[in-house]
């Protein structure tokens, strides 16, 4: 019986997963660039291999573990999107000496002197990108300052070879109308955009122009002088990219399945077996118009029911109510029954769990296992 | 070098790991009760077998995945503190099969007519604890209610042991006082003894009479009455424990060591490559009085700096800056430094790592794997 597997289990809709791939291809594809889709969010060799419909293209990872599992799947142009520190350098070495076409990112003197040093020293060629800040939200250098020619300098005379610059704009997960998205587009190109100016002003010539953000990359109208585009939220979406009006609730490609385990009526809860450790602590829609709490609750066809959201969690479990604060609205949803979760974040609530249990057309297709860790 | 281990990765002190374990043993010496830590805290044999030291006592467990690999170690009697449904029937009855003193807990009549009908039907004895609500913070019956007396009956009918009766304090972590958590702590007895008494009234004999929360445990002044204690948390502790006043910040057994990856200097902020992934994205002190961002940032030695915390995380980048916004106190961080990092909740943090690196005098001892899943 289908309504007897154990929960909590995170469950993936291949087809919502296929049409929003095929939404982000036929974005980019008046454009002159290539994406290279973020894998952190999947974890998964069958989700990228659905990304690329089954060949090998270049991918974002976020972890030194992501880079090996997907380069011993085939997967050799990686860029590793987090500033690389000198406890990296032999793993990214090794990486390198595998075959991998290795990509690092660093925005400062001090990371550029260590890899220097570092790579005179063992003699090995790293290529780098140079991480230009286009937003403030986090790392990267301002696009117009004398510190990327300086770094770039640095680099290329102790061998490592400068191939371009990247950017993500993470503000714009914080935008409040789709103006403001293409807004944070525009500056996202721009910044990046001005960045490879400045080197190629140095003699540098950057042949990786780099940008990333599901929501700039579904919204903008100029993509000249940029060369590719990271995503990756994109595949699965989520409740926060449905807040920013990025995407439907329908088409959010993951859940979490649970089971109903008790009720406290007087209070109009349902308790269900699916607490932070399945649905995970991110809290993404509580800064959003709406606030989802912990998720959506769908029925087991996937399904929103009334308003209900998963309200409080626990590690094992949550506590289903109505988003208005009404009881009267809670249809009756009896020990057993299995509803389906929307995630707030789809990266850290698949982070969660080993694996995704597939469905296309609602039925069961098969499990595709993720990987996890440093 | 010692620098050079590849981060973010879980440390445990395992000094203040038995620290802990000996404050929990001492507190409950002078009462007639008996330790059933939670091991969801730790998911972990070796932290596990210290609890014991070394023997394989009562076990709390969170998921049947923790059921299954302790039973495998050789701990026989475990309770599942979850509400149990019809969907993990099979699964806790291959426990029992293989030898497992599992106990079970429901808090409803529609669970109990469903696991009545299944022993029923395989001819399989259960052992339940009816959960209580001591406090109204999740599930459970209220203490007096005649539900409970009407469910242990339909159970017995049914060839399953009412073995007793159980409840969490909860609201205790809550608590803004000292006092109020020995309230809390008196509160959780009162609860649970008086069902025990309704059950003992009616015919049935609660062997079992078990309360379960780190704050109370600690705290209580009067277990008569009560046969077990139930706490997770206390073997490690961490920053809401410490905002409770129930520990001190020396006394967090766990943190993350993590990696300064660069700067923004003209924001006071130090980025480094622990982000959520690695901290979890719990904000439990964010509803304390000193909010901890994504927790204190203490040196190698594990000694705080400053007011440093981290103030924002994304997926594998960490924000510190300073508390108090006042980035003069920010003291120099080169790329390369690595810095330990107290977690806001150690069942969260600890659950985004495959294990633990083991720490004893500063010195590392091994390496002790994690569970995970379901």
């Amino acid at each position: 019986m289908a309504d007897l597997i154990e929960t909590p289990v995170l469950l993936l809709d291949r087809d919502r997963l296929d049409g929003n791939i095929l939404r982000m291809r036929n974005k980019l594809m008046p454009f002159d660039v290539t994406l290279r889709p973020h894998v952190k969010t999947n974890k998964c060799l069958d989700v990228t291999e659905r990304l690329f419909a089954g060949e090998r293209g270049p991918i974002t990872v976020s972890t030194l573990r992501e880079a090996d599992f997907f380069l011993a799947e085939g997967f050799t142009d990686i860029l590793y999107g987090v500033g690389i520190s000198p406890n990296k350098f032999a793993h990214a070495t090794r990486l390198i000496e595998q075959g991998a076409k290795l990509k690092l990112v660093l925005d400062n003197l001090e990371s550029a002197r260590l890899l220097a040093e570092f790579a005179c020293n063992i003699g090995q060629l790293f290529e780098v990108l140079l991480e230009i800040d286009c937003d403030g939200h986090r790392s990267g250098i301002a696009p117009q300052s004398t510190l990327l020619v300086e770094i770039a300098h640095l680099l290329s005379n102790a061998g490592v070879r400068v191939s371009g610059v990247m950017t993500h704009a993470g503000n714009s997960y914080d935008s409040r109308s789709i103006d403001e998205i293409e807004a944070y587009a525009r500056q996202e190109r721009a910044a990046v955009v001005e960045a490879a100016r400045l080197l190629n002003e140095a003699g540098f010539e950057p042949s990786i122009v780099s940008i990333g953000s599901t929501p700039t990359a579904l919204f903008t109208q100029d993509l000249s002088g940029i060369t590719e585009v990271r995503a990756g939220v994109f595949a699965f979406f989520d409740l926060v990219m449905a807040g920013l009006g990025v995407c439907d609730v329908q088409d959010i490609a993951v859940s979490v399945l649970t089971t109903v385990i008790g009720h406290q009526p007087e209070k109009g809860w349902t308790i269900v077996d699916a607490g932070w450790m399945a649905l995970s602590r991110d809290r993404g829609t509580a800064k959003q118009r709406v606030d989802q709490g912990y998720g959506i609750v769908c029925d087991l066809s996937g399904q929103p029911i009334g308003d209900l959201i998963v309200t409080a969690a626990n590690q094992e479990h949550g506590i289903i109510s109505s988003r208005s604060g009404n009881p009267e609205f809670i249809p009756e949803l009896p020990v057993g029954t299995q509803l389906r979760i929307l995630p707030n974040h789809a990266c850290a609530t698949t982070a969660q769990h080993a694996g995704y249990h597939v469905l296309t057309e609602g039925r069961r297709l098969g499990y595709w296992p993720r990987i996890a860790g440093w």
